[in-house]
């Protein structure tokens, strides 16, 4: 990634959710951020200035729909409309996390499927191609007739962990929930450890749900990973139980570190030693520190974005 | 309007900019608005449950989008995207006040038409018709190819000045800009008046802009009109300028009051004498009062909504 | 279910891949099935003639896209043409068992994702509507920009189980896979009883796959549950595992039994007792009996035509 | 404008409406227009042989929709259709005059909307953007998906004016009704001059419409702009009304000058000293000559073709 | 057909191409038109006026586009356009005669495919079903993803003939070139006559192109029938060599007399006894009379309207 | 055709139909056949493993929907549903028999346009262009609005015939029925012979068809000529009439030998001297030999490939 592209018809430009992280990608491309202005009026409209000719160009937009959701996701639809009727040539949207993700089904009567019309919307808006990190799920993917590039983001966290040298028989490697279990085994095959679940549930009706834990962690060092830590309630008492159930230690880890609301006091009065998170989201400056260690996925992009812009094949990024 | 709609295949609901207005809708319609619960996460995502079931019905959702007008926006078209999910026969918007309308051309070089791309989000959630009143440019109904209705906020704000009982020979309907002069004149010929234009130029290079009034003014009562009033920055400088060109009294009125930043204290402090407007844009309790006067458009939106559901002509209310 | 609708708009036609169940779906919701024909030619073409008008009719076609899949769709793909061309209102599918859909995200470089071909194939045909019964992944449903109605076979599995009256204490859930756990923990409430799951991992490299078990199951009977059985591969090596760790019995159950290749012969000659399965996908006569036990979701799928048919809520048959 | 593009992948064809224009700008653009024939049979059907390969090329389609709107509308989509089936990797349609775009919005019950219409035709039949100049509203922009450059006209009036070198104190820039003041603002600023607006209005019921003037005319010289000029009647009502009111001379200009029926003997017949028009719309021969003075945009348009293919940007010519 | 519709939701519209034929088809129908008025500015652009309310109403508009070809197009296209904005239920075209029908391959290099591109111009206008009458390909019905009732006037033709009580021995059904002869097979049916065809070619290079006769002609009266008759040449050249091959008689016939340029006078000169036409094209006075007989499809399009109208087959008259 | 490919951004690859030929074409075009798998699981679905990178590169997919139809036609779908989201440039089809051809209007009630579906299928899983060969009615061409190459076999089936030195005076070029009458005529213009119809009609009701032969044939070697030949049944019937007639040789030809059921034994026992075909579809081995001569297509579609990869005209191969 020692290439310079300050020359070519590549360009990045960042909006508002992530300013930090497109920096470093466009850093470890080897260019500068494409020069635009986004502004809010009184009235709380949005106001984009592309400020460069970007005809014929390939670029690339960095943006996650992290919080605030509606904000950065009405910043990035108004910026594909400007680039598109500034006769772009392809318009990449590089989305470290996909907000709304979680709204993928309708669990329940009348409910939308937010995650696909977020899909359908930067269709219309014009985009012709997704770069992404670690959907909720995989399957939304296929929400989209447009190009994706889904990016994992296990391996960096993967790394961190292998660096610590544990020895595989004193770990293993916690799910949250019932729905992690497959995240959970691709961590664990990479530090050959075994798993385990936590199994919320509620044994008889009337009695307070219980967190029960499906496999052995007594005596060990427990990892939880995740994909999302929001308002990080199941991953606090995940760590809870586990500590009584006679785990040695407890670190936590995912990819897209929401942390809403009562987060970060959870997580300081958890058991939890360290949190480990991808910069997939930007965290604020009292968010950051403390437990949190924040590992950076510019690289990652920076890679895909030179793969996609030169025409090679992106896949040896996806594992 | 005295019918009773209880019973019947026709829904409305309200989101959260208009709630005031949605519930006056309703009742002159002569139902209740439709159980929905539309609440926010930590992390700023928008849930909504629809909580009675929708299956083939008309279903007519009050929302404009005014401040804060991405939330408001989003609120929409998840609104839209679980109302099609779930069945409904038809999803006609019912928007007062059509945000981003603004921004309805290309005026400089890589500028977005944001008003076209909400148009095109609108269609994409699954919208079948949107009932609107006063865009900024009438053109915007052609921004869409499902059916749109474009109601006239105009002839409201006509009955309030003819119920002064002015003396059409005392006053003069003032436009505050150049784009302004067709509504001016529909205005002026509904109360008999003349008009006048205030004409923003700058002399010389170099000159601070001076506001140049065309037409006559002296000795009389002024009415400036406007669609949308937003800083209230060009309307007080507008009454200013009538005020120092021997103008009697200065009335300033508009369809829809975004009224951002310091609009309010430039009115009351400006020698505006009312500032009339409709509730298509919902006031805060702090913006209310003073000088402010608002209409209502309930019953005008009702008997459209009545209109259209009973397949009825909807023209009358164009004008 | 007693009402008659012989005479009026509602239609149900069965193509060729469940006749049986077509029938019985009629049956339940007090009609007979429309007349078509559905013929190959020796070229292996298909001609589809429909001998009845459908005008202004609200079509319901019954054909899962089970083997063989590929000619069971186009037979499904060239109905719906032939419907829209005829004038139907409505074109809905019921469609049991909805083939393709594992192939349901992008896991490695240059793969289709089928499953959302599919739903293209059918909106693009024409259908406006899909009823559907345990879909791989639930996010299928967001493949649709039609209405899709996701229905459950689990409540008719778990009310077997309910009739066989086990102590909850002396039975334990299985997941074959880390992607089942969820389904898992829906079986495990409505029998109240706690899981396991089969965590199949290679220890060490070069060292052979063992089927682990997380949970407890010693002296069990354990209840191995999935969506699909395909080719028994997975069931059956769970089974094994399930008894060497000590389990008493061993059900299997799935919504889907594909039954392919070597699986009824895999059944056989495994520990398995009972093999619960649903009618989605129609057995053929050599496939029935034996430890196969067949539920019928026909009622649960009449229900759900008579309620789409009289516009009434769908969503209580969601659970 | 002094390159050589006969061997490159540019193309430029003309159709019948303005084949003058057509010449120059390939001239402009130092090339040779492409070889096709536009003939209709005995029945009115029109046929496009399109004589040379353009595979792979970038083609520019000039063709106004004047008179006769409708063949000249229908010879440029199916011209486009010819275009797209035969490769052409981008189709761009240089229409200098937009036919139908005063048919912008619903003014009244029941209106078609023309311009979007077109707009919508013009994209299905292909075409991948418009070069086009003064749009009846600049709105129309926001009709199309596909990509539009707006030119603008008035510099090249303006220039005229500049030539003649007239005191700025002893002219005034007229509007000749309430919605042209932008316009006429965006000339008088180029001139430096005052504006006036042309307010036809009915004083009293049963009373005949008067020409109001607003602003000051007397021992002006008055310049008239409009965008089109048709019959003629309201620009020649205007110049009548501004020497009733003292103007010393009257100038009139427009940049389209359709110039139907009536227009030429009205104009004749007027005080207008010279009407100043382009040739985005050809003049026969008859109409030449007299108080007409005809400015080509042969050069502003073969900059717009030339920075479109070369991808630069085009923006320098929007003012 | 004796049915009264005045009160009804269905409304016939007729625009300019064939208003008696529109006329005999309501008072078949028992209603009468719809009041619109379709008229031309000085400028050559067209204005229509929907005079009476059709929200929710079914809208049959009937127009063939016969010569002036383009401007019955555009009429048809902008009539669409307004009765989809002002909320029609379905919008029906009614077209007896499809023009540019004959443009439906690419037969060389760089053709377009007008008549795909005409039902493309229909779909976006927003049509939803077209009835026509004898399509030059019946193929062209797959040009439209809209609904297509596709009617034939050969019955009606074979009436007429089967009047006159030939003796089938001594009749012969003639195909004037090769692309016509399963038309004239369905003729020679319903007369059980046999069948020849005219084979125009040409014997060496350099000789003149002969008009060969395949089949037996002595003798006998000779039927030539043709979906389309323009300018009559291969159907006279075709009537003198049936004659100078020892014909007795020629009658000639078709569905859509189009009937240009030298038409009248060619067939006025040939050995034809009898031209048999329907009104599908209206014939000007002039061309009325002398050898010509028109037949009317009134009934026959106001039987397909009620019964598309009333969701009945309308499959009986295919035939 | 000499050039090397290898290292190009063009690739061809093979699915199942036809592989001889897709490798015959590549070898033509100087390249080899792109790494792809195409296999079944054991339930019937399709799994595709494209082997190479495609990303920004032309693709050619050579696949005929000949027998099993629907398994080529599924294989072919996800094959391009992969290649467009492993980002290929273009995907283009090079389908030498269009199967379901024979399905292209809508001739009875209720029937489907199966040839249209398949055209709308083929663009809805992102096909961009379709190279065929002699399909059934040239007017599929206009069932797409992707591109289509629609290249011919006559000349190749005609060049066979050619090098056989018969005299003009000596052979007679038959059409099999009614519908193949221009394509008789182009054979026979490339050989200089007359043509002559098989006229199956029914003389009388409940009297047997007859096979009439309009034309003369007597003591001549005719020549049948067909697109299609799939039971063989009105091709012998044809060469059993001719015989009868005086005929003294039959030879039959056609672009696509489908040849299922009986229609080799009926060729067998028929009066066929040899049937003359090309490898558009693959013949089985014991269909091959016998009296079927296959003439090979390579050389043609090669040649279009290379035409289309380099944007050279490709209409010179249109006849």
């Amino acid at each position: 990634m020692s290439r310079e592209y300050n020359d070519s018809k590549l360009k990045i430009f960042s909006l508002n959710s992530n300013e930090e992280l497109a920096k470093d990608i466009a850093a470890a491309v080897g260019t500068k951020l494409g020069k635009c202005s986004v502004t809010s009026f009184s009235d709380g409209e949005i106001q984009i200035n592309i400020e460069e000719s970007i005809r014929g160009c390939d670029v690339f937009v960095v943006q996650s729909t992290s919080t605030p959701v509606n904000e950065n996701l009405m910043e990035l639809l108004i910026m594909v409309d400007a680039l598109k009727r500034a006769s772009a040539k392809t318009i990449n949207i590089v989305m470290p996390y996909y907000g709304y993700a979680r709204q993928d089904r309708k669990a329940r009567a009348r409910e939308p499927i937010t995650a696909k019309l977020i899909a359908n919307l930067l269709e219309t808006a014009g985009a012709t191609r997704v770069i992404t990190l670690d959907l909720h799920a995989p399957q939304i993917q296929g929400f989209f007739d447009i190009l994706i590039d889904h990016l994992r983001g296990v391996p960096i966290i993967a790394e961190y962990f292998i660096a610590k040298n544990f020895n595989p028989d004193e770990i293993v490697i916690v799910s949250p929930d019932h729905g992690g279990v497959t995240r959970t085994r691709k961590l664990a095959e990479r530090l050959k450890a075994p798993i385990a679940i936590i199994d919320k549930r509620r044994p008889k009706p009337n009695v307070a749900e219980i967190m029960n834990i499906v496999g052995s962690v007594e005596g060990k060092t427990a990892i939880l990973i995740d994909d999302i830590i929001d308002t990080a309630g199941t991953i606090t008492l995940a760590a809870n139980a586990l500590m009584e159930s006679g785990a040695k230690d407890v670190y936590a880890s995912c990819t897209h570190p929401v942390l809403s609301g009562p987060a970060i006091e959870r997580i300081n009065n958890s058991p939890i030693k360290e949190l480990i998170v991808t910069n997939s989201i930007a965290l604020s400056e009292e968010k950051k520190g403390g437990k949190i260690v924040e590992l950076s996925v510019a690289n990652l992009l920076a890679e895909a974005i030179i793969r996609v812009y030169e025409e090679q094949s992106v896949s040896m990024l996806f594992d």
